[in-house]
């Protein structure tokens, strides 16, 4: 019986052989008990998106040793200057602390987010957010004055505690403006607010102390902005040696308009996207980080990653594993300068 | 044989019967030949999505019906005002022609969209797009100057003729505003451009030409936009016995704006979205509609859609359901009034 | 003021000119009426999808004309095998009558499907399906005895039908099996099915009549039954001078067994995926056809297409460019020979 | 100018206040340090897909509490069963040494997967899976002998071997059959090759040696086969009061099997999916466990949930959360009986 004979020696043709280098699939052996960073350092060569979460992770923490380098004198900037982008949902859920987190300790530079991920974080210091369920009905929760963001609830009377709240300070910047010239950028604005608020659990209570831009824009976001750029000024300040990160969760404008000003920068050296959308139909939300490499957003020598997935459940366990791992130096340096420039 | 018992009568539970209008099931029968209209008529017993695009085109045809009725004398509005919403790929595809289709003939009153989404028009009055790929290499089209928008490729020096037609333009626009004080708000720069562009190929010169206001808007989109209302304005003309429809192609900031704005107006009678993105991560681009019912944005009884598609296959077939279907009625109503007033 | 001079000439590098003969985006003009087939075929330059759709139809026409070719006198097969896979979902919803279009005329010639793609057809028979909508909560219709795919509604009374209609027939199987010694493939029980439902509505009545088999794999799908192949037979009848061309509706096993089939004659000709799933997560169901070129089961050099998109909005639409487009070409071959056989 | 006095009061009518018990919105904090378990545990309060997968971390600790609840001594077996499916690329990815964990310590009851579901597993043992690209060109991989599953590489080769190492099994599986009269099934089978790899790696080794039953269906997975079921048996051993607990990685087969098996034992008590598909095309795959509890797959009184990611991030998560977080006490409860009965 053993010594059939087949008549063909293999389906299959013989392969290359790949390069020694080439890392093989493996995963985490639980035999060895539960260990996070472990499991999580384990994710590179994992596959699929586990391994796309573990060299974003990787990559943060590269652009983490590069801000902690030891700055020049004469600008007195952060040798990596970190982008930080996210649309609203992210703050009406519970990544606002992961985010207030990275303000509070000035781990970014820069904040990119639209309207709703403003007023989502000032709205929280006045009331909670509930949690509900992505399938209540719109009917009757609208018959009881609540909204609804996924499985989130926001009642109404949260948003009449937040006009109630803004209106008074919008009184006061428009006598300002009169009395004082100031001309209101949304950037000055939120900074104002973020001050006024004066609650430490609001994001932009800790972007007004630390000093870090928040930018939430529209018109100006594309190339008539850019070519705003040319018209109106002398482009002073830039200071085009030092290298930039970017950090995005979700789509739409914020990701756009971090990917834009790069481009003027001539290309970001990191880039790590976090969001659901897909390219197929062609969105910028939904565009591969490849697909800024031909818009010269980010640096065709970069290595760049986009996580598939839900900001929620990731981008937590990527703080973890990168900003709050060194939170040490990060805060010490922080430290070293209390006028909040690093 | 044949007389063998069985032990049990059955392994299903009996069910109650469902109402006698409740639709079957049914797909078109190519045995009656291709008749395209029958075909697209025959979706909304077809399940799924294509349920869903039949219904849209229905609620789409119930706006033009409500848009085509006797206006009353004395504000000369039509019946139904429609809010076109869209982001920039949109335009950067084939679906320009049908967006500018729909500006000429004045069949839409409202137009929100991003701020790519009004100069991918005016490009391409100067330089067309081309055909590419989604998979060429980002690295290699930026060595070339070659810029790509999904499997759409747009070359360098399309920005470069962009921005050439775009800057004496904007030395004029600030000479107007110093000698004659204009203020210039994005909407009333993207009338400019469409005057200035002076080609029937633009969907911004029809806007221009047929006074359709194009929003692109920024911080002011969210609650504190909703509140500077209440500080700014008297909300003078407002009529609110006007109906209003929503067709909103893609996510991002035109879904919310359109959608935000309408709940200023007690919620849209008729709404009908195009996208692809998901309701799992809570963003708004992915929200359903029954989400924006929550929020009083579509009105409680109102009967909403989403096409979950991408809008390059679907919205021209809606277009030739809808408004190419009543274009003769359509027109003949535009032309009633050369001032552009409908 | 005319004469302001701009520091710097541009922002962008210049690019390198495109060849001639990239097509150029462009969309249909409604100006010229509504004229489907025009509308449709001027798809493959409007971008992203509808580009993917156009060149979807473009392919199948390929295959059909191979299809219409003269057969060789020795084999008596057409020019073209097409495989038709889809999943049982879109035989639940209206696609059915488009699926037993093209099996009535014998216009392909192997279908792959589900264990629900055969058993859904014959319920069909028995008792409709209703249209219902995706939010119905599951415990209301469970108390009910009615269950839910998407938006469609199939109460439990239709599985009971079908249970009392299978019983006996099987019964019969067994007996015939007992004395006749007949081996029951699923392909075969499918086509007695077939032949005991003698309904013109169902696909497998037709698949019977005309001869087409049908196949629901399992375990055998993969290596595993690639190697039995080896084990068992001398593969007599493989014809692998004859094109393949591949349809494939939907992911799960149909797609990949089709596409597993394919690599043992050494690649498909042509391939045509309609779907909704996505690579990121590495499944064969959301595999682009290039990681099928990788397996050798579509041709390295063949045009392979995928459209994103929900089949039930797309394949009638194919069905109207190709199929029932040659309709009458294809059921002349068709009745040129009774025995089915082409 | 502070006692400025507004029109309106507000904007927003008022809202009825939400139960005392509904959670609010809160992420975790870092300041209080890196804690995996805790940060994984603040994952419920945290909204989107992050309560999911919180969620689904509490429901599989019931079905392992109940697990491990004191056995009848009549029928010797656990208080719950415990059902796991996945898809063939989570096996090919990182993912099989979880799955192997758990089959190693008999930590669930039953497999479903699909034929490449087995086969990645055996090829494993012989050879190694590589990390690649997403991008990486079919042609060219083809030309080198390697395929691609997203971003995972296999070599032709791989299959040599594991072809050299099955037939010798199938002759003598033939022989055995022949002499014997053994009737294989797929599940025999799969534990013949698990005692013949006898490698402590294989997920089916273990399987073997602990006795878990491996499924990997087909035609019979549907109503044909529910209705097989009364024709061919009186059912024996059926024990309906022990609870059901489901967990399904991915779509397709051995999502819908073990959901149909199910419902012959009248629904699930715990189900927990993870998985990308979406409902929208009405798919089985994409469809919410809602769909599932109006067929009876799952009762109408549990409590179940769907995480909308990749498993490949989110199963180590969960395995770290529940199994191996009470790894001592389902080990100590599985060596009780060395027959691998629990």
């Amino acid at each position: 019986m053993e010594n059939h004979v087949f008549r063909k020696q293999s389906l299959y043709k013989k392969s290359v052989p790949l390069p020694h280098d080439v890392p093989t699939i493996r995963g985490y052996d639980f035999n060895q008990g539960v260990d996070h960073r472990a499991l999580l350092q384990s994710y590179p060569s994992m596959g699929f998106q586990a391994t796309n979460l573990g060299v974003a992770a990787q990559e943060i923490n590269k652009m983490i040793e590069k801000r902690l380098e030891p700055v020049e004198a004469e600008n007195g900037l952060p040798g990596c200057t970190i982008y930080l982008g996210y649309t609203s949902n992210l703050v009406s859920c519970g990544l606002r602390e992961s985010i207030r987190y990275l303000a509070e300790h000035k781990m970014v530079d820069v904040i990119v987010t639209t309207a709703g991920g403003i007023e989502e974080d000032f709205m929280k210091c006045l009331a909670p957010t509930f949690l509900g369920d992505f399938a209540l009905p719109g009917k009757e929760l609208f018959g009881r004055g609540i909204n609804r963001t996924g499985n989130l609830l926001v009642p109404n009377d949260t948003y009449t505690a937040f006009e109630k709240w803004l209106l008074p300070i919008m009184v006061r910047m428009l006598h300002q403006q009169k009395t004082e010239g100031t001309v209101w950028t949304p950037s000055k604005m939120i900074h104002l607010l973020g001050k006024e608020i004066n609650d430490p659990e609001s994001i932009y209570y800790w972007a007004y102390k630390n000093n870090i831009p928040v930018f939430s824009p529209a018109l100006t976001d594309g190339a008539i902005g850019d070519i705003f750029y040319i018209f109106t000024a002398d482009m002073p300040g830039l200071v085009l040696d030092i290298l930039t990160g970017m950090i995005i969760l979700g789509g739409g404008v914020p990701k756009h308009h971090i990917a834009n000003s790069n481009a003027q920068r001539f290309g970001a050296n990191y880039a790590v996207y976090v969001n659901t959308a897909q390219e197929f139909d062609g969105s910028d939300s939904g565009a591969r980080p490849d697909e800024a490499v031909s818009w010269g957003k980010i640096k065709a020598d970069a290595r760049s990653v986009k996580v598939f997935a839900d900001a929620s459940i990731v981008f937590p366990l990527l703080v973890a594993e990168t900003f709050a791992a060194h939170a040490d130096r990060l805060i010490a340096r922080h430290k070293m300068d209390p006028t909040g420039a690093v």
